[in-house]
């Protein structure tokens, strides 16, 4: 009988960074996938996730609603807790014999819980990592409530285990996401332009053929009040530049409401006549988008794990991304629009494309379905020191 | 202005545990207490806590009925995920400028959560120790929400800082539970046949005058499967040793169902012929019927924690409390019915009264009270490595 | 394609009220049954319902636990809200032609909200009754949220159209409970001690062979307070009369806390010795018994529905099935000692037994199933004045 | 000691709805007011009603989020549920002696089911029209819930004796809203382009001072799918129509994404150089708009209402307000962009404004008030027949 190993997926990059994963469990000789979708992933304005994935020929299990409208600190304590209460229900309908938990968005301790309660294996993709804010905490607890730690990183295997898990729950896969950026950048060029034109978006026409920036700005969830005014800085350094920009919507957390205000705001005012926006591209073509731009702007993790396997210059800006491991193609910068602006402007001169490992080397989601087939399964656990 | 504690009260054992920092609370100048009460302390067949509390003087502010009957795994993840919803509405209109929670009990992730992602200081009580099953996740996974650590003996502390807080939110306060334990012990002593007497319970009529034992035993909430095979083991070792013994009823937990059935099925059965059963009893009488006893068996924390400072010896079953400190004062030993009873018949011959400190020394509530006056506030925090 | 009918069973006692639906439902080539399990219908303490539809060869397609612990009206409350959320994810994953609820139970409104609200076709069996309390209110609301009524009597159709629904939409099917009576009437005749050896139950061992009674007492919701005193009337005079009698255990209902409570001091004062406590039986074992009995005491409704069609004497005791069509078996009578006794003695005397088909004639179960698979499917509708 | 009269509030045009019977509950000696707002009644894109409360000097005794996020009807059923959880807890808390729930939005639902379970007499204010699709089911359930029924109309009182409520519950008090009609109606003049320009909104600049027409259209959220084709056919008459346009953002609604969808994909074509958008005003500067406009387009129960008051003709759309009283005011018309543009036309040549008094004459929230203070309270209820 093969382990039936349930994945609950719950907002669109959640998906985009297990893809691989997903793949290779799929086709495992010794798994059956059981694959759950709620929240955010259900959501059009956060990109239809699930769309997404029945057009790559995944068949859904169970769908969850459980956002509670407010974006706000309040309700994501309570789309939490609904998740919670209805993934218990599934999990007593499915059976399954491991669940797999990804990352550190809020919502995914309702998954982590869930399972742990309830004596299910649960194995968790990307723990150990640091970075401030709400995820600090969110990604530590589900270790705690973790059987299985499916690192990304060999900094992130470290931490784990000095948080007392035991040696043999700890498994170095690498990070799924770099799978996609491996075959991005193995796959043929694409055409940009053309690329950009199934997407609509609103915003100026911008013309790519002299380069340009991707900038993908999220509200730091422990600095809701200020997301708008940090919003703002990025919004005022990128008019400045005057760079073509391809902007994406932030996701569905606490504080988005305000970097959305701040961003109509500039709109309304016309001050953005070199920049797109979008909500949301397929992950093969967001990453197609980044081989080809200069760099990338904003706090998003793909800055830090993709554009490092990539080579893709990245200015972080602000306290998000924190604590992560870095590679070379990373500039770290506060909240400043001159500084900002400024670091866009070189990105435009700057020639190298400096490529790190550090999140994996492409073969994560085959490392990740094999550990899944393979670990002794246990849910008993005592820390080790 | 003072600061608003809120702290969340789920099962009679906890308001137990607490109690003497709620006074402690109530009392301090810079301090104003809010008292959630939900779950089983809600609940008449787990000792109605609720009242104990209100005839203890204590004003409810807030009252959540959150537990879903079934007494099984899925039902704990459920009470938790609707607690989790209910108690982030109760937070938001409170507006608290601390959350306490209490120990591991599984909803008291509910507490934890709420507090952490609505960005609200989270103080645990009781972080840092050891015990195996759910329990140890749920305990820590809370450390890692919380932002100050109200810690019970010094090696709890050790452990809360080798999982990566900071230094300066750690406090080794004691636990309040021996505060209690204290002014049980200081008080006038009592008469125990009176003070039973108040209680009604069910079974046997039992004479205490030549000493008696108190038993307590939950199920393992990782061993459900077994809880009733446990639980046997127990009743065999108490029918054949045939001492006068005073039998609690188990927590409402996963698990209880089987251990409730055990004990009906022996007593239909007419095999406890020196056994009286009871739900509750008020901590401060509880506290004085252990003082009075000739130990204690079953998997309580009250054999580990209370007893070491009371110097009641305890016979410790099983691996619920497998790895917490421990005093002199304890016993372990496995499921075995002849093992048990050979120790409970060996109770009625020891002379010792060994008192060890490693909670604390009674002015555990007041230490909490302090800190919770005088710490500084902060909801961000990442691993101290 | 068959059109795919869920029926939700959220109590033991609504099972066996719709279960030849179910058979029929089954067996019909244009239906396909979809079977939900939630609720009461799960608990071991409420006769775990679900155990005896997997026993009668039911496949179980969802279980949903959502019974809120407290036992009171609050809890009632948030039962059904738990219920309404949960069904709505139900609904949504298995995407029913029609959902069926059944009678009045207070958490039947989760089902009838959920499948409105989402747009399903909502079928209600057993509308239209009159019996006064909070289930009266939760009867005719779910009408008004029905599409299609399959009601059990010719007073049920009249009232459901004079409550402004349509004609073509109400349907006298009779109600399936009495199919099963039908059934167990026409069986062979049963040895009923050997019938009640299977079922363990505690309390006296009671000689059947002079005739016994079935008590069977439910508290009423909107008298809550009063459930252990009206309890009370009923125990002291069964105690008095002193003739063997067989007691069912309550629903899990507001106020069945106060009904147990005085039960559980009647027999710890010993004044039950002719009196046998049973939780459940299976159904048509129940109605053997019924058959082979004296009469029924109580206000449960199968003294007014099932014993109408067999013609057992029944004693009615209090407001619970006030306004209920009866037939001329039924004696009604108040919450006093003395006359309920005088009543039981009686049924010892009585020698009719009339039987009256106002409930059915047999074939509710394939009535129902006829009507679902030919019925136009419709969502719209308006007050007919 | 004054009754505790609860009244809930869960959208914007619900305040608006009951504004003044909330002023009179208030002001009255023996009542005393507690006020819950929940629901859509707190989001900011929805017309952040509880901000509006607040600087109406209205104090909130509770907040509760309770939307999920979706927009369709599963969500819709979800919301309610969440409510009704939360709404048990709220009145479990608040201990009212009357709850009052306003009309038929599916979320009343929460308030009725939770009010009624729980023993309360419920108050509903509006039952006993009839208007089609969800709504119709709504408003009727509620009535079978309700103990007080505060109706609008003399055709309403008949309709819910019918639907068998007795004489004696049912009290004609006019509609609330039409005392707001009122107040705006003897008010002084106000400068209209003075007035708009307090609320922003988004779209194109319009002179008003030929006339001008408002626009509100909601999606039926029993023809979701048609949603969007709906809004379109009014888009294009609007649009054709060429005449300045104030056009008023639905509801959250089941299907209300797709009507914004329509609306955004029109925009973004340039294809309203003649129309605003508007989030909400404030009740009587939305009254004062419509007092001064041509007329009102769309299928908003505010044509119907407080312009049959005011005397403001209505062009009213398809079937959302299908059987409701209508005055001379109003104009029925299909989804016909033909069609309604030839109604807006004939709006600037029309010059009667004829009034009719069939929702009450202003006088409603004294007269809610008045009844909630002497009505006798009882929550037993039979049909009465």
């Amino acid at each position: 009988m093969p382990r039936k190993v349930c994945v609950v997926v719950t907002a669109r990059p959640s998906y985009s960074r297990i893809r691989t994963a997903l793949d290779a469990i799929r086709a495992h000789p010794d798994l059956e996938l059981q694959l759950v979708v709620a929240a955010s992933a259900l959501l059009e304005r956060y990109g239809d996730a699930v769309a997404v994935m029945e057009e790559e020929g995944f068949r859904i299990d169970r769908r969850v609603y459980m956002v509670v409208e407010g974006e706000n600190l309040t309700t994501s304590a309570k789309t939490t807790g609904i998740g919670l209460t209805e993934l218990a229900t599934v999990f007593d309908n499915l059976g399954p014999d491991i669940v797999v938990t990804v990352a550190d968005r809020y919502e995914t301790m309702a998954t982590a819980v869930a399972a742990s309660y309830m004596n299910i294996p649960l194995a968790h993709v990307q723990g150990g990592e640091v970075t401030g804010s709400i995820d600090e905490k969110v990604r530590h607890a589900v270790t705690k409530l973790s059987d299985l730690h499916l690192v990304s990183s060999e900094s992130a295997r470290e931490r784990v285990l000095r948080m007392g898990e035991r040696h043999e729950a700890v498994h170095m896969t690498g990070c799924p996401s770099i799978d996609l950026a491996k075959e991005a950048l193995d796959a043929e060029p694409r055409n940009i332009t053309e690329l950009i034109s199934q997407y609509g978006g609103v915003g100026a026409e911008v013309d790519l053929s002299g380069g340009y920036v991707v900038v993908m700005q999220h509200p730091v969830t422990t600095e809701v009040e200020q997301a708008r005014k940090h919003a703002e800085e990025t919004l005022h350094a990128v008019s400045k530049a005057g760079k073509p920009a391809l902007w994406f919507w932030p996701n569905v957390d606490a504080g988005s409401d305000g970097t959305s205000k701040a961003i109509r705001i500039f709109r309304e005012q016309n001050l953005l006549p070199n920049v797109h926006f979008y909500r949301n591209f397929r992950p093969l073509d967001f990453l197609s988008l980044l081989i080809n731009s200069r760099g990338i702007i904003g706090n998003s993790s793909v800055a830090i794990r993709e554009c490092a396997y990539l080579g893709v210059p990245a200015i972080n800006i602000g306290s998000r991304q924190a604590g992560r491991d870095r590679g070379r193609n990373v500039t770290d910068i506060g909240y400043d629009r001159d500084a900002i602006r400024a670091e866009i402007e070189r990105l435009f001169e700057r020639g190298d494309r400096p490529r790190d490992m550090i999140y994996g080397d492409g073969s994560a989601g085959r490392n990740i379905a094999d550990v899944l087939a393979s670990a002794e399964l246990t849910i008993e656990k005592m820390l080790t020191y």
